[in-house]
């Protein structure tokens, strides 16, 4: 197992419905030190990969974005949600459907923050459907940059995220796959890799 | 001037009705040069506190609070907002005002990340009536914690959200205080500061 696999399997909690708890140590609370081994694997994994800029959306990529563009010495953009996006001239907006809420939300990034050829390694905290990485891919191809690579910590490798963004020629890195869970005895699979 | 008065006067651009816009470079792209100089100011004005976890809220705060707290290696905790607080059996919850929303949010974090007798340093990027601090330190008063230090990147000094947590007593560190602003000349004025 990975530094990270250890983690879950030690301080994850796994409940009924498929839903694992990790925000003791990643999304509410954070872990400094998981963060930044976090931000070294994504470095490692990517090597040679040139990046202009990390995105990702808010609220809990930005730890994760902040500790590896430290490391890139590249901008930061986080993509904003909301259902109060009026005025689209300035935006380039995209939908992506929020589970924890229930209900669609634009996400969206103005439109100087993001330019023409730009190479943007994007990256998150968790992937599970794969609707959050599908918006901000989209929004950068409007903006006519170009995606490097998908970053994610941890994949919820049941649900088809993952598969369909492979399948659709994206390099993406997850640093856990967690291919299976099980409530009554807190048990947590993670897929082999290489 | 500092290294933020200086970019804020560089590349900050000031509206009608009293509002900065710096979200180039703070709270929407991150330059990331300027959040490690945020982070250092910090750890230099602080000199000689003990922390034992930096708080601050979502969203843009976290970025201040990674970079920070990597420097401290101590976990971050981030409040969440949201109207959507059902149980508050697990959560210390309190209230604050959102002006960019018009709204009360509710400000939540789950008990087990605030403990007893923990020295916090609660931070964020923008100061203006103080409602965001109030909530994040009632909710370390509810949980019997104390409240080392508050660092922010940017308080706008016309409100009184910062005189109001000085006379309050507590140690406020603000980077940059603007003192008066004119949306018809782009001009900023900070207050002086020793």
């Amino acid at each position: 197992m990975n530094f990270l696999e250890e983690k879950i399997a030690t301080d994850g909690r796994v409940y009924e419905g498929n839903v694992l708890k990790i925000d003791n140590f990643l999304n509410h609370q954070i872990d400094i030190d998981v963060m930044r081994q976090i931000a070294c694997e994504f470095k490692r994994r990517f090597k040679g990969v040139q990046v202009d800029k990390v995105l990702t959306i808010e609220a809990s990529g930005i730890a994760i974005a902040v500790m590896l563009a430290n490391m890139y010495d590249v901008p930061v953009v986080f993509a904003k949600k909301g259902a109060a996006v009026t005025n689209t001239d300035d935006k380039y907006i995209s939908q992506a459907y929020s589970f924890t809420h229930k209900k669609m939300n634009n996400v969206f990034v103005s439109r100087p923050y993001l330019t023409k050829g730009e190479k943007i390694l994007i990256v998150d905290d968790f992937l599970a459907d794969g609707k959050a990485f599908g918006a901000l891919i989209d929004i950068v191809n409007q903006a006519g940059g170009e995606v490097v690579g998908l970053g994610v910590a941890v994949e919820k490798g049941q649900q088809n995220g993952g598969r369909d963004l492979r399948e659709a020629g994206y390099r993406l890195e997850s640093i856990a796959i967690i291919d299976e869970m099980d409530d009554k005895t807190n048990t947590i699979k993670f897929r082999e890799q290489r």
